[in-house]
């Protein structure tokens, strides 16, 4: 028994986008312990992809399709599939009134091209799309050959992969050896810093210890194969909490964790209230901090001071320092930090300013300059200065200005 | 004449690594015109690699294999070609010379298992690795297939790709044609509905036309294939202005325009400023603005008024109203873009109140109602609802928000 990956779209063979959505499945399916030996890519075009379930119905016995579910006509993976086990395809109702319901609520009224996602093949069960109209299906067209059709979407897709696709395969016996994994997350430290501290770590086998690092944060997955989660769970709790004791302040949280999320859990648990005073980042702390559901709890609000008009006016930072000074100093940082604190009325209040670029860097402000100001109870003002270098990128810059800015509140919060 | 891309790796069947090799070598293809179908991805099993070598000799004339050159006993790509064709494998003293001088370059001594690395296919000629030990092949095993063989490392593999490949598939005479392409950007109409209206253009053959969509916003790739970028533009133009005109305002720019930087372009041309006013975006409205370098000529900043206090305090709501008709509401979200306009002193105020969930919906005001409000030039206020729909979750209702709150200004200033 093994699966078979097979993607279909031509924006995949145009190299339009990464092909995300075999990584995600293929660590999905050693997860459940189903091998998988192959992985396809086809576009939208019926013969070949014909082939290719030809060719992959030969060497595997669960094929996962992805792609080619939409409503328009080059979307043809469902009838390519019921046309190669010759099933006639099926106008299925439920399919049409759950694509109704879901125009109606967006306020919008189906199109005739959508009654085309309504069309499954005979005896194939619907594979439920809890976020998009198309769905997709699970099917046992002959003995020992399992269809699994998922949209290219990637977030529709793994709602449906983890809402139906693992408990029909859980039922079919898989996942009885499961490998659990945790995340370990790390800010303030290097992956070779970190790695280094850890190397004993590295050349564990069962959990194994590997570590990744993406956009300046660190992380260390911690992975264990056992018989249940909980057993997964024996051998990678000692191991974890070593790891945490060696890494220190720089160790946040873990798994779904974020800066945010861990900065929010200090704040609620102090009672303490949160603003905000961006310049480079624009909003992206704000916004950062609000992806949190129940953020209105700790985060009140900010003050977006793009323009130094608004540094002046609705901050109410001193003229003569942002003449002297300039905008990107840790002085108008400490006071931007002061001033959002005390116009929202919050417990601390952060600040941003700096030179995100790829213009406007100086031989004495150069591009990836950021100060971070903060203000907190009893005249706390403190400001720190980062250089992340021009060659990171604007987008990187801003990012990071907004992490590091989260990490300085956090590791106040701990003291 | 077609390719097929091969990437070797059980790392890419363990979802380890995302297979970013066949991304870079599907668009390189496109560059050069060199049409392919199918990727298929395979760990390092013999077997099932020769299984893989024999479909894609059946369907495909040009072989790209990445990975599997390494010096281990894993890496079995080069042979297990060699034996498909029958061919033995010829230790090559250049490549021994070469490793060598690299690693002592490096302070070390070539192991043993790197003569693994200089053995090649007899009659193959070598695809130099400038920066590897590992090289790959150029060869002819028979009439009309051609082979070609990378290191699974993207730097190593990139360079060999433009130094030797690009030359001796241009010298082969492809490169000649070309595929030129141009995404056509589309905010405020469905997927479905634009490829109705511009069904007849989805069978084009030359240049195509494909429709995408991702996050509320749809895309219409037109790619012509030309012997030339300004001939493929010709085939291009006459299709872009027609899709153009059929779609109408849903139309709003294409390639890396995006709805923040065709906003600022109508903004700095009509020498006008913008502010923002944020509740359940949070910052994500000025943090997309502020994505564009250059924005600071036009956008001055904003007021994130996530909780009522600072509604009331910092953007002078009035209270009675926010009682009355609740923090999500036309009303506030009008009061909340003057009082930003105002406060800011800007041509335009953009507001955002919503309900972005997962939490905080009532049967009223359920998670996804969204309204923004618009102030501007000679007291223009309006405001629009918006029905997101829970299922879309709360980073997507917040996106959609912050582009459907930049669609309505674009709206605006066209006129």
């Amino acid at each position: 028994m093994s699966a078979e990956i097979i993607c279909v779209g031509t924006e995949l063979l145009l190299g339009d986008i990464l092909n995300r959505n075999a990584q995600f499945l293929a660590i999905e399916l050693a997860k459940l312990g189903i091998p998988h030996y192959y992985q396809t890519v086809v576009g939208d075009n019926p013969q070949r992809l014909y082939q290719v379930i030809e060719t992959a119905v030969n060497r595997a016995n669960i094929l996962i399709f992805t792609g080619g579910l939409g409503p328009t006509p080059d979307d043809l993976t469902c009838e390519t599939i019921a046309n190669f086990f010759g099933a006639p395809l099926i106008e299925r109702p439920e399919i049409i009134e759950d694509i109704t319901n879901k125009y109606a609520k967006r306020g919008r009224t189906m199109t005739p091209s959508n009654r085309k996602q309504a069309l499954i093949p005979q005896g194939a069960e619907i594979l439920p799309n809890p976020m998009g109209t198309a769905p997709g299906i699970i099917w046992e067209p002959r003995q020992g050959i399992s269809i699994f059709t998922f949209p290219g979407v990637p977030g529709e897709m793994h709602g449906m992969w983890r809402e139906t696709a693992i408990p029909y395969l859980k039922k079919q016996g898989w996942g009885k050896d499961i490998i659990h994994s945790r995340t370990l997350r790390f800010w303030g430290i290097a992956e070779s810093a970190l790695a280094e501290k850890v190397a004993s770590y590295l050349s564990l086998s069962n959990p194994t210890v590997a570590p990744y690092s993406s956009k300046g944060e660190v992380k260390l997955r911690v992975s264990a194969k056992a018989t249940s989660e909980a057993e997964a769970e024996k051998l990678i709790q000692p191991v974890e909490k070593q790891l945490q004791d060696i890494a220190g302040v720089s160790y946040y949280g873990s798994d779904s964790d974020s800066l945010a999320s861990v900065v929010g859990d200090l704040l609620r648990n102090a009672k303490q209230t949160l603003s905000v005073a961006e310049s480079c980042t624009g909003g992206g702390l704000g916004q950062m901090l609000t992806e949190i559901s129940g953020s209105s709890d700790y985060f009140w609000g900010g003050i977006i001071a793009y323009d130094n008009s608004v540094k002046e006016k609705v901050l109410g930072i001193n003229p003569d320092d942002l003449k002297e000074f300039g905008a990107v100093s840790a002085t108008v940082a400490e006071q931007m930090a002061i001033g959002v604190k005390e116009r929202l009325g919050t417990t601390w209040g952060i600040s941003i300013t700096g030179v995100a670029g790829p213009n406007g860097g100086t031989a004495a402000k150069p591009v990836g300059l950021v100060y971070i100001g903060l203000a907190g109870p009893e005249r706390l003002v403190e400001s720190f200065e980062y250089q992340f270098g021009a060659t990171r990128g604007r987008t990187l810059i801003r990012h990071l200005s907004a992490c590091n800015a989260l990490n300085s509140l956090r590791q106040k919060l701990l003291h």
